[in-house]
């Protein structure tokens, strides 16, 4: 059901037509006369109507808003499957009671660097490896990417360690090599809402590591998970990353709350990347135990052999020693919140 | 020339290993011991330092903060070229004195439908025709867009008035039936960090309408636009079209300062979007009205004969009798600001 | 009206408890039950439930959201009244035809500086005179204002020129200085939600400019009016000033749509202060005049003879040359909108 | 020092007058031109140039942008003071090993029901009790607190529980009652920047538990903390308690990062309010659980003993039994990151 709230000194000519309109839609109005407002519920399934339609109605002379009572989004909500959404990959469960950690460097770089780091994380705990082969980059002039050279470094990195391979997909047409190299795909935060991207990863079945955008509301995130799964595409891992906002201290401003609230409206697993959220190495463990605190099913973490010669994203990667003893310090915050790693 | 800011405590052997870290790219330390930091300038072309490498300086022991002294976009550039960017397209000349109006649906729907919005359009004065038949939606059970078949229509709506053809391309496997059939091609605001599409459209000699993300700085917008020019393409026209704030009254907070801004910071035309800035119809006039005062170069604005029964963006868009008027207004006050439409 | 959305697995027991607790306050509930939700439409004069008594609502087990359908504020609404308010400030009248320039320095340096700036600002067409005693700084080492010294300069300021005078007010310990020196009595940008001031000058019959909050949303601003007219004081200007948004590139955005947003949903006159709102001196002139081209009753302009030397807010304040200028380009366009200055 | 950018083109003359200024207040100018741009460090004792006075140099014809290499804070900064301040109150200390939970209703709204939670929150392992007596409330029409009677109230829970009292000041004019009767004054988010008020309890020895801004940034909540230090008072706890953005997901985004950032520029107490921040009561628990994590000193939440008949935020309060549940969980937390409650 859905709310139509009339503009004050509404005529019975518009009402009609606005009555008529629904009717047509094969919706019934059911008209209550307030001391203030006069207001349409909308009865039928209006789960049908969509953003579009909703919208148009208040284009129409005589309203004043439409208030919206379900969800726009439907595969992906708590209402369509009550229980967690385990997604499984290789040995590995997310979404159960083991925590995931997903570790790399931002960019792959070269082979002896990425199996070094491939090492370190594999020895820490983590129990994936991340590595952007082709890279969104603000400048036209920074460090593109390997392409694919670097999904093949990758590939060799899991054949040494034995770690499944998560990688960036920006380009429909690379899903090839993608497909062919990677363990889970990833829809980068600027093509969140890139909606051709979407539905070409949701018409293959690798699980999607979907980050959310940096000015996206979870109702949008969730909308993304649900261009996935309309393809057919299920395994969707939604992760928070950091939104924009007037804070300047860091990065971004990480989004914990989007924790429990996706996971009160949805069932999919959820993640949290603090390397991206905060953007500065000394403040990625704080929050990486806050995430873990706050009910996260994993995260990602960006590590660096050596940050400071990072062609991307150094200022935000750890070192080996960092990460380890951060591991460590993870195990007992998820140990405390009843999961573990 | 950018300002290395060391952290208080800074160690002699971090100090010389940042000095040895810029002089191996080709610069000079201007080292300042100030009483409460020490300082490094970097002495050289710093504008060939990308912000990866500038974030990776961040990374280095003993290093607080890195302030940029060059804006990290070149060819967008008021520095690069000092007089304003003229885009011929076809008789019209965008960037000059005359104000070019920009309108139509939001989404083609059919061709009886295009066909009487064209007419009503160019009677009122517009000079180009927009609509798409390509639709980034936030629900993928949304009207997507005809397609090639709504591109057939637009082109047809160009034969009978004679009005160039603006519309937006969302996925690079599209590009050859928008160029032959667009005159302008519109990157959509979820788009303009899809660098991809960026870099296809830059390497095509169309002119490119570039809409401002909904959380993109002014600076993030000039980088998409030197992505383009990056690639060979000079045509870009910069859009406004309101930015994604906390405020809710309006569906976003059309930032009409960065038409000013813009202006002193580039070369490049600017144009405003006051249709999709506010989201309501009846705010449309105003804020069209004060794009112009603020000294826009065009307006697009979402013209519907049947508003309450579009397909996408009813709410927002001006029935025929409204846009008439709206655009005798606009002919006063570009007038009473030296322009003309 | 108000509408409560049930969770989905509401119980019995639990609706029945809601229904008991609106009926104890008086409303009758009209359940309906959809597809998916249960809605409880709350019968009676819901304008008398405040936002807690709302908020309290949403704290019971198997409420969803409440969903409100009146505004929450009354006096300031065009529901309330539906004609402008007119406010006479000597032989000045805010909120009709005439637009009104309400300009000076940002904070009273000295009398023979104000007394200057005074003069030009009455030659160039102004119709108040601004400055402030009591300065609301965001750091206890700036200037913060010369007090009761600077009232009196004020006044010397108006008794040469003839000017009213806007000042602010930051304490209600300050309130009888005030109220014996100022025509208008400003209410900061800082203070929009210090209720107790504003209980303090509703108590009193001068007419307040009320500023915009840095984050607050417009309904926010209308319930700042609201808490001065509910102690008596009609007399209330609204003043857009920009709001904190992630964009860096300007010291605030100027919401110019706020303008018609306003009208639309109160009575009161609305202003704009550019200076603040973008906080760059070359940024004034075209906010000026968009922000008269979206329908302000008038502006708020810094002005300074030597901003270099001004003690506040030198960096967006005009010098008397631009100001001639800009005043003259203001004129033009209050005419191509049917008004006059 | 500071770094003073010169717009491109600037004159000799301009650039004469730029370092003539600086001279007059006592700096030296060590000009640097880059093959770009031109660039003045500004030698000398910085610290002691005000944010009023950088801004001024900006309005300098030549000048393009200032750079303040120190911030403007300086008795709240680490550079300051290196080790974490520790506030003794009552038995308590606020800033070392042990976390301190302030719980109590929103509202005190009677005596049996205060003392009922105080015992609650008390036999819970709270070590505050907190209650407002003095209400900020948006709407003029809400219950607005009890005024002095309502902290009699308090102290008479005090006196039954042995919990030192925490309750807000909004007015300069009650601090007689609130020093007579609370252990540590509140001063609201909606008060963050009302100055006269920060001065005003700056001038007493009683601690402060200062709330950052709806919309303040980090900077800015430092900034108020100095205006209370400048006054001699040196005993501030600065409370994160979420900010304003484009989310509507949660009544605000709590910023958790905000916590270490703090603890890096600051020797202050940090605690955090997960009760606004997120604004309903299922998502308190993982945010308190979040912030521990985080490195927080404490926790404020909102408990009351039958949330739908608060008088205030009954949405966002625990119940008891939801209240005991939670501490025990935190526990765990605390214990995980080395620290107690």
């Amino acid at each position: 059901m859905d709310i139509i709230v009339l503009r004050p000194g509404v005529t019975a000519k518009e009402l009609r037509h606005i009555v008529k309109k629904l009717e047509s839609k094969g919706f019934k109005a059911n008209i209550s006369k307030g001391t203030q407002r006069t207001v349409i519920g909308v009865i039928g399934d209006t789960s049908k109507i969509t953003e579009e339609e909703s919208n148009a109605f208040e284009a129409m002379p005589g309203v004043e808003k439409v208030h919206r009572i379900i969800q726009p989004f439907k595969l992906a909500s708590r209402d369509f499957k009550a229980e967690n959404t385990l997604i499984k990959i290789g040995e590995n469960i997310i979404g159960g009671k083991k925590i995931h950690i997903i570790a790399g460097p931002c960019a792959i770089e070269n082979m002896p660097t990425l199996l070094k780091i491939a090492q370190v994380v594999k020895k820490a705990g983590a129990t994936f490896i991340r590595g952007g082969a082709f890279k969104p980059r603000t400048s036209p002039y920074s460090f593109q990417g390997l392409g694919e050279e670097g999904m093949k470094i990758l590939a060799e990195a899991k054949a040494k360690t034995g770690l499944p391979v998560v990688t960036e997909l920006m380009d429909p047409r690379d899903i090839d090599v993608i497909l062919k190299y990677s363990d889970v795909i990833q829809i980068g935060t600027r093509n969140m809402q890139n909606f051709r991207l979407l539905q070409e990863v949701g018409s293959h079945s690798k699980p999607i590591l979907l980050k959310r955008g940096l000015s996206a509301t979870i109702k949008e995130l969730l909308m993304a998970a649900e261009y996935i799964m309309a393809q057919g595409n299920n395994k969707v891992i939604l992760c928070e990353r950091g939104i924009r906002t007037f804070e300047t201290a860091t990065r971004n401003t990480l989004d914990l709350s989007a924790v429990p609230v996706l996971k009160r409206l949805s069932h999919l697993p959820v993640i949290v990347d603090p390397s991206h959220g905060v953007g500065k190495w000394d403040l990625v463990a704080p929050m990486a135990k806050a995430a873990i605190a706050a009910g996260a099913d994993g995260l990602v973490i960006e590590v660096h052999t050596n940050p400071e010669d990072a062609l991307s994203d150094g200022e935000q990667s750890l070192r080996p020693e960092k990460f380890y003893t951060l591991m460590k310090e993870l195990k007992a915050v998820a140990k405390a919140v009843g999961r573990k790693i």
